[in-house]
């Protein structure tokens, strides 16, 4: 995909050159991933060698990056914004650099959540007595308030996933084996428009119960629930997610029970979706549903997580979170139920908070699909 | 593939801990990636939750896993080794429970290179009074020194990505976009036997000058050289690294003469590893070549870089850089000439070092293959 202006707008570091100010940073330091995509458009590689924004709350930002990616960094979409961009040499030393141009105002710095060890601790270094703290404070918040284009691009995201949802059942039968299933869906969310599988999982009969099981060589059999949890990321740089549940022959009945509770707690979160909803509520929301019912200790984890530039970012929706929902706001919405040496159950929509209540990204049936 | 009990031998752990005591490191702190594969066999995803493995210099190792990611930990290489695993509740604070473990007893800790900046700094937090370091001072130099299967891991990932570029004829043709071909290389890495394709640059005419450049929409013309550099993971966790020079139709004069002038510093490069040459000295046998045929300026980066469970690891093959070379280490061999505005060329074999010289891992013509 082009670089969509309207999804990177050039006005970015400047807002968060001011929100940095407001936190009482001096400078944020942002290496390749997410956070610096989103500033700049640059879709660097995270390598052993630094490229690193460095945007002064008070001064002109830089863009320090190795000398042999210069050309690569010119021709991104960074290249088009008002931002020096400083090449270094092989044998120079890029910490030193920013040293010398912030170390003598800055006291206090931000550092992106992703940035290596390795980077951090050599900016440690080159900036003695200045304190180190995440930049994540200020661009997590700028990140989780999603425009009408980043939602635009998270529902394309949402409609290729849920393509791949709907094909499934051509691919899951009795006597194939998790890996197989998993290698024909992986190919499916390329053809479906991903420019790449972040993760597959097909987590039959007791795998289920591993939240985070992803495939195996284990036989899929005749009457085993499965679940599948995909997604992948779009050339637009945002994120797809659904899970959805299935079983190849009739189901167990104690599991057609878990799972018709599970899907009356997901419902019921989808549609306590509103601004000012607290994440705890729509966490709670479903919990409650799911420990009335007896399943309490088998929801053993949150219920979601923001999405957007990654899979996992702000606002987590989860026990302890007090934070309000804002319209713009997306995350998953996945509570599950795990019967361990049996199976699990999780039923996942991506959700965005609306000026007046909720909307699903994914619009696949949330019922059981006896295949 | 199967875990490889050869290929992650049981006992890795207990050698880093003796090499952290020696290197007076208190414990080694090593969140999911590279390295913890490499001590645990674990291929744990990088998430917003900590994973940990904790080792202390004079005690028990254990790890530390979210609660849902706890079978899967247990199921992992991981689980058979003898550690103990500590899962953490959704609500628990990980790395608290890591400060009441050690933070009464170390100093001084390493965390693994490539840990995000939050947890670096949350285990800052925890551990008030203890200086961090880095693991890889450590770790780096295990990884560095590989064993034979190790090796053989190294040669099947050769030998598969020589595969992909004996078929790049195939694909490369004037009318075509170095996108197009890029994707039927991507297949192919697959088809070879990778499980993750990593990267694949098709430069055409000038985009060959950007050492990095990636792929484009550019329209690949006849008589242009195209540069083809490619890598992938195999199952087994090492990584492949290529590159050949093609060129549809008749390449330019000047082209072929900068091409000879490479291929022979390439060559020679490869031909002076040995037991105890130096990194540096490797570089400057093929920079020497290079400079004298007045091509200096357009070497723009270092010789190569190490190559295992790492496309870009230790050691790197770069001037000043006294590291002797000793058997087993595995290396890219990489020389590029580059020339802004008209085109590049790179020429990039894994080399290993062995008990008397070198052992080339990619075994395709280096000659311009003229399509």
């Amino acid at each position: 995909m082009a670089h969509d202006a309207e999804l990177y707008p050039a006005d970015r570091i400047v807002r968060a050159q001011k929100a940095a100010a407001a936190a009482g940073l001096d400078a944020l330091l942002v290496s390749p991933g997410p956070d610096l995509r989103y500033l700049t458009g640059y879709q660097a590689l995270p390598l052993e060698r630094l490229t690193c924004l460095v945007a002064p709350a008070g001064g002109e930002p830089f863009l320090v990056v190795p000398l042999l990616e210069q050309p690569a960094a010119e021709a991104s979409p960074a290249g088009a914004l008002d931002l020096e961009i400083v090449g270094w040499h092989e044998t120079e030393d890029p910490y030193r650099l920013i040293g010398e141009r912030i170390g003598g105002s800055a006291r206090r710095v931000g550092v992106d959540n992703h940035m290596w060890a390795e980077k951090v601790l050599a900016l440690r270094d080159a900036l003695p007595g200045v304190e180190q703290a995440l930049a994540g404070e200020v661009l997590g918040a700028l990140r989780m308030r999603k425009s009408a284009a980043e939602i635009e691009a998270l529902r394309a995201a949402g409609a290729a996933i849920d393509a791949v949802h709907a094909a499934v059942g051509d691919w899951l039968r009795p006597g194939r084996t998790e890996r197989e299933v998993g290698r024909d869906i992986a190919d499916a969310i390329l053809a479906a428009g991903h420019e790449t599988v972040d993760f597959v999982i097909v987590a039959s009969g007791p795998n289920g119960a591993s939240p985070h099981h992803e495939l195996s060589d284990r036989v899929i059999r005749a009457g085993e629930p499965v679940v599948v949890d995909i997604g992948g990321t779009m050339p637009s740089g945002y994120c797809s997610d659904s899970t959805r549940d299935y079983c190849v022959g009739e189901a167990p009945a104690d599991y057609l029970r878990a799972f018709g509770v599970l899907l009356a707690a997901q419902t019921a979160q989808c549609e306590s979706i509103r601004p000012g909803i607290t994440a705890e509520r729509v966490d709670a929301v479903g919990r409650e549903i799911i420990a009335e019912a007896g399943y309490g200790e088998q929801f053993i984890h949150r219920t979601g997580h923001g999405i957007g530039l990654e899979t996992h970012e702000e606002p987590y929706i989860v026990a302890g979170s007090a934070r309000p929902l804002e319209p713009g706001m997306a995350f998953s919405v996945e509570p599950g139920i795990y019967l361990p040496g049996l199976y699990g159950a999780r039923i996942e929509d991506i959700a965005v908070c609306t000026g007046t209540g909720g909307e699903r990204l994914n619009l696949t049936s949330r019922e059981l699909r006896v295949l």
